[in-house]
């Protein structure tokens, strides 16, 4: 059996044509560095992308033959992960030259797993908010979101089935979103984050992004023994359909697509209702700013005082604001954060899966702001995982899509769940008014 | 003014008095030195000690010029923490000659506020329980305690007047009892652990090691902003005694102290109560083992892989036992976690510090064991702030004291407990049975 263009397959579908022998991890790595060549001269996906690298990678794998569902997978790493012997720019000016010696904590578990390091994805400086050189696949001219931009690209650009982000604020939903690819981003503390650039303690979450929602399991199954495969879901669905005080800032597209979205899943074994979670004055995405900025500029203390001249206006205005707020100030947002996630535990008897934009619309045209958190703040604050399902495409013909969030450590059932929308939604046809 | 053995002073004295210009850091990096050349032979505190390096970077904040109240303070740093251009060895054979390029961000907090990295300090093999090389500083042939034993011997043996360690299980609270320092453990999450090697991330949680309590706001104050003083307190104190499901594993002259410490307490702004905190069957302490093992194995697996012959048969015996742990029973002793660290806001409306052994007594004989978190384990697991009082000696003329404890994110409130009840302990007077 010959199959082309093994670049194109999902995680799943792939990894099974290797496990069953059909295909060889060699044919796979030469489609994704033959389409990484192709297409990234325009894209800029990869801050550090040797192929060499990734033979010798495949060459040790085959020899090891621990045949895992990884098994000679090539996966980006965003560039804030420390990976052994490959330089580690953290998008940053500062560290455009250091190379670790050690590998993150999530990386080495995936090299363990016999995947190999496909390169390492661009990111805005830090994962904040500073652009990289990233553009959207869907339109060069356009954000692909960030700050974990290069890893949703190239996921998207059919350039490799896996990617590893992180969160702080909405650092994977939205450039999963504007990239028009599945991801997730998981409970708070699911997974380490050793090794791996520290922004907001509070905040920060490992995520990924992948072609399909069953492509998750095999990644949480390698990095934390979570089951490798979606159970069957038991009973309906309660969806709760949350419009968050942000609402008006979703163009028309967008929230024509979330009610289309709902009316449709109604019925497939899915209930849905409208709800309101939080306070309606934006309380929770302000506490959210504030924990971001206090907890970053202490993070990146050293560097301010030391590379000023090497960091971007941008992160230096954060820091300076972080360094202004008070200790209180900062402990009445942590406070409120803490009073919300107890009480999305009562939201949570009443509804299974909230679904919510991920974005305010359609990636902006322009690269040089990456788009608007303003959709992921809340639930990064409140803990609990969010998935991106990629759904249609808006006025302008780039992606559009919906935003998934589960219980806090629920993470397997929202997954199951997501399969199922997912599932129901690949008969959906959007047509935006 | 002449003061000579600077290095026995607390933090809080030797800093106002180079505040203050009565005395220069120079005198006390010498005295901090001389103590350290005197006695590190016997102790082994330091893995990595390197006297002109500490002068270097004297010159360097001298030349800076930034006086912040760690200015010019030589500080023990674990050796889990990386630090640019010094050894960093994680207790591991694997990593014995490993120099990273950055340092853990809670390091470049301390030196960015001008504060001197004096070393690093011995841990045990990946902050787990192989002993390291560490002798308690009150009786050569007894454990320090683990895993952060370098840094508490450092500070009881006067060699400077802050350390940092990290805690699991037991590793910040224990030491100190071991060793008669006071140590804290702060609420999970309030320190950055970039740069730290990873353990477990539902438990690893940054601490310190100083003499007096209030060198705690010092150090809190320059790694997050908290307030710099004491503040003073209002009202009286409800402490609870809690016995744990543990109290006959403690030693009869431990028990005895907690006791007549609660009796003494009486009065002095105080009330004592007794409780019961968690089920009576020591399923928390159960939790806390299946989380360490289930993440702690993850952690490790890359070095598990590679390098079986350079790890301790103990740490390949967690690493086996958590690969055979499955996901649901982690899932499980998440889940009981989460449901008594929700129960103890109720337990801390009622009270508000407990008050319990920091470990079964005196620092065991020997050094092949670093002795038994028994009494920290479940307070790790509930992600509450911990702080060890040394208060007196045992029968056998070694270093014992009291555990307390506070609600969640209540670290202020209790250190400012825990400074009354220090002040009212200084009159105590203990005479075991």
């Amino acid at each position: 059996m010959v199959v082309s263009n093994l670049n194109e397959l999902s995680l799943k579908e792939v990894s099974q044509l290797i496990q069953s022998g059909t295909v060889q991890p060699r044919e796979l790595v030469s489609d994704c560095i033959a389409r990484i060549e192709l297409c990234e001269e325009e894209l800029n996906a990869f801050t550090t992308f040797d192929p060499g690298h990734i033979y010798d990678q495949l060459t040790e794998v085959e020899r090891q033959g621990n045949k895992s569902a990884l098994f000679g997978v090539p996966v980006g790493i965003k560039d804030i992960m420390e990976t052994a012997g490959m330089r580690t720019t953290m998008g940053s000016k500062i560290y455009r030259d250091y190379v670790p010696q050690r590998d993150a904590v999530c990386v080495s578990m995936l090299k363990t797993a016999s995947a190999l390091v496909a390169g390492k994805t661009e990111t805005t400086e830090f994962a904040f908010f500073s652009p990289g050189r990233t553009r959207n696949p869907h339109a060069l001219d356009h954000t692909p979101g960030g700050s974990s931009m290069g890893s949703a690209a190239a996921v998207s650009k059919m350039m490799i089935p896996l990617a590893l982000g992180t969160q702080t604020a909405g650092s994977v939903i939205r450039p999963a979103a504007y990239c028009g690819v599945t991801g997730y981003k998981a409970s708070h503390g699911s997974f380490s984050l050793a090794g791996v650039c520290g922004f907001a303690q509070s905040l920060d979450t490992l995520g990924f992004f992948v072609r399909k929602v069953e492509d998750l399991t095999t990644v949480r199954h390698t990095l934390s023994g979570a089951p490798a495969e979606i159970l069957p879901l038991s009973g309906r669905i309660r969806v709760a359909l949350v419009k968050t005080p942000h609402w008006e800032m979703a163009d028309a597209s967008q929230q024509q697509l979330i009610e289309d979205v709902c009316r449709h899943l109604q019925g497939h074994q899915i209930e849905i209702s409208e709800i309101e979670v939080g306070p309606s004055d934006g309380a929770l995405t302000q506490a959210q700013i504030t924990i971001m900025g206090y907890e970053g500029c202490r993070s990146l203390s050293a560097e301010y005082a030391k590379f000023p001249h090497l960091l971007s206006d941008q992160i230096k205005v954060l820091i300076e604001q972080g360094q202004h707020t008070t200790h209180a100030a900062y402990l009445e947002a942590i406070k409120l954060g803490n009073i919300w996630q107890k009480k999305m535990r009562s939201v949570f008897k009443d509804y299974d899966v909230l679904i919510t934009p991920s974005a305010p619309g359609e990636a902006p045209r322009g690269l040089d702001s990456t788009g608007n958190p303003i959709f992921n703040r809340v639930w990064t604050l409140l803990k609990v995982p969010c998935i991106h399902l990629p759904v249609a495409s808006g006025l302008n013909g780039l992606p559009i899509g919906v935003q998934l969030i589960g219980a806090f450590d629920q993470d397997d059932y929202l997954i199951r769940a997501a399969h199922h929308i997912q599932e129901i939604l690949a008969e959906f046809e959007f047509v935006p008014n």
